[in-house]
């Protein structure tokens, strides 16, 4: 046959989906798995999603126009402009197959091929994928959990920075650490891009889920930032609605908008349910996202206690997201989460987590990381964080080799 | 600002969907619009794809796999092996955000930037498009409207064959133009191909839409093709379901789905509702596919006898998809389908349709060319007969120059 392409070849498997057959195998065994390694949120979607649908009463299910509905991204405008106080137009927003597409879509328009991405490592394993797809180089600047991931000094930053970079991406809040970036040190980075003729793209998914009454500061916010700055968000994460496939790229700079047009008109158009339902939840009230913050701030809260419980576990203080990324007593994160599935259980249950490998350009960085993704009810943690006490007591004895 | 990347300055934008603004425009002057520009069929969407979802029942709007739902997956599979008599596992079938994203998949799995790529023109614009995102280089072979734009002779072909070539992309039928290749041509393409090492992309998403009796031969039934055969298939049109954005890249070489899988997990999951209402769609009955073949075989027939008609028009007689590419007594297609949109009617009533020029590497070859989409019914086909003949006695006299 003839060969694979070498892109497809290096490209890494996604450290959050790799051990899914471990899982299922887990299952088929008969076991219970506690899922704290993927970004589901457990919520209900609201039920105004399903409202929408159904009131829509649709005969012909057809594609949308390629930007989305023009009555989605005017929704998605009066929603930054009201719930988030963001002045926006619906000029301003191109509708995409999730924020992945928002990514997809930034990396193509932005960079060409060989061009670099300054990106803060652990970092959204996602990135690196895009970055493979699109031929963009990531630039990784180290951020420690010593620090509760604390952003890179400037001149660190800077000196990242090479005559082929074209980008900082900024996830904030940060999949995977949990690391809420202020508004000092937003402003920060957008002074670098504006001193160095860079592009900022803010991957703001998680920007809901600010804790301690911390205000998320977007970098839609900065003046004099318009023509440089991109966002991603998505709809998924604010409304327990992954599966809607849904987001947007968003920025003021309209050359970009209608730029990335045309790679939107090349898949021709977003799903088209996601948007009817959409609609209804970008109207939802305040309360709403009150609502889920609170019920993650407990979680959040629950997590941190149980893991620092743990003889030998490191966790950093953070305030955002659904992530955590504890350090563990184990020498290979990835042989720890394959033997939690294959070989360890705690009266029939036991916890996925993401091993930490996959978030950095070098695996070797993560190895003594994992992700944990805090995407259930507090007992249901409570008792992950005990199988995870119980499982570290007898792998750090014993060090079981895989394979 | 920095600069916009060149690949995203260079991607044309869909000759498809680049005139909608002036449609858009029309409309809001009170102008009727009949779209015959964009391939999105006008029959309803069977009820069963609604009922599914809504038996569904679904809590949480969740990801699904990254390769689709397992119970996804094994429909699509029986449905290969009894409709289309087939044999296939769900192994062989990755779930993907439609057909554009199969081919997306595609293009990164088994071509490097700069490799070549073999497409017959005119072809489907977007596969224009998904070389620029993917820096894989079109070579484009010409068909001809004269000859009923058959499949090029092997020599023609093979003599477009460089180093760098790495696949054929077969549209069968082609969108364009309409023509169904046969048996014989198709297996004459796996020829070239397993002669030069090459994949065959072979893009099946109209296949139930074969006319004159003629049975559809796909790509997958060749005997010793398996390990470099690709299908890129979507339930967009078999369905009428355009926006469920939901398709599958098909191979029986695992390792094209397996690595593949790899950029499936970089962008998380296929819409969750397209494929549970998509389940259902895979088990219709047969007499589905007859109603559909049957209702565009009645359409095609009404357009080529009213195209036909009109003094300077020349139409191919074709078997396949629902397009047809006829050559018109223009000069320059773009402007006279934006002269349509502007400044002509009839009783309040325009047609649009997608210029040739998009069609086409070279956009000159497809000055005189317009495709046409038989997606309404046959009344208003006759009627978008006659605008068109109406339109072209007038521009063919005054050659109204636009802007």
């Amino acid at each position: 046959m003839p060969a694979i392409s070498e892109r497809a070849r290096l490209v890494p498997p996604s450290p959050i989906r790799k051990l899914v057959p471990y899982a299922n195998a887990a299952k088929a065994r008969g076991k219970k798995v506690l899922h704290l390694n993927i970004g589901q949120p457990d919520l209900p979607t609201p039920p105004e999603f399903w409202e929408a649908i159904q009131s829509a009463g649709i005969q012909v299910l057809d594609y949308t126009d390629s930007a989305g509905m023009p009555a989605f991204r005017e929704a998605y405008a009066r929603f930054y402009t009201e719930v988030y106080g963001i002045p926006l137009e619906s000029k301003h927003f191109l509708t995409t197959t999730g924020g992945s597409e928002a990514l997809l879509f930034a990396f193509l328009t932005l960079f060409s091929p060989e061009d670099e991405l300054i990106v803060i490592e652990p970092t959204y394993a996602n990135y690196i994928g895009m970055g493979w797809a699109t031929g963009v180089i990531l630039r990784p600047v180290q951020s420690h959990i010593e620090d509760d991931f604390a952003l890179p000094a400037p001149e660190v930053l800077e000196s990242a920075i090479t005559p082929r970079t074209r980008g900082i991406l900024l996830c904030n809040p940060s999949n995977p650490t949990g690391k809420l970036y202020s508004e000092v040190e937003v402003r920060k980075i957008a002074e670098i891009c504006s001193r160095h003729g860079l592009y900022l793209i803010s991957d703001e998914s998680y920007r809901d889920y600010c804790y301690d009454g911390q205000k998320f500061f977007s970098a839609l916010e900065i003046n004099g930032a318009e023509e440089f700055v991109v966002v991603v968000d998505t709809l998924s994460k604010r409304y327990s609605a992954c599966g809607a496939r849904v987001g947007a790229l968003i920025s003021r700079n309209t050359t970009i908008i209608d730029t990335a047009l045309k790679w939107a008109q090349a898949r021709l158009a977003p799903p088209t349910l996601g948007q009817i339902g959409g609609m209804a939840l970008l109207s939802l009230p305040k309360s709403h996202y009150d609502y889920v913050r609170d019920t993650f701030q407990k979680r959040r809260d629950t997590l941190i206690e149980g893991l620092s419980s743990i003889p030998g576990v490191k966790v950093a203080t953070v305030q955002g997201a659904f992530y955590l990324m504890p350090q563990l007593p184990v020498a290979d994160s990835d042989a720890f989460a394959q033997w939690m599935l294959e070989s360890f259980d705690v009266d029939g249950t036991t916890v996925m987590v993401a091993p930490g490998t996959g978030f950095f350009s070098e695996p070797e960085r993560g190895k003594t990381l994992v992700r944990i993704a805090y995407v259930l009810d507090v007992p249901l943690l409570e008792q992950a964080v005990e199988i995870l006490r119980a499982a570290l007591n007898i792998y750090a004895r014993e060090e079981v080799p895989v394979l």
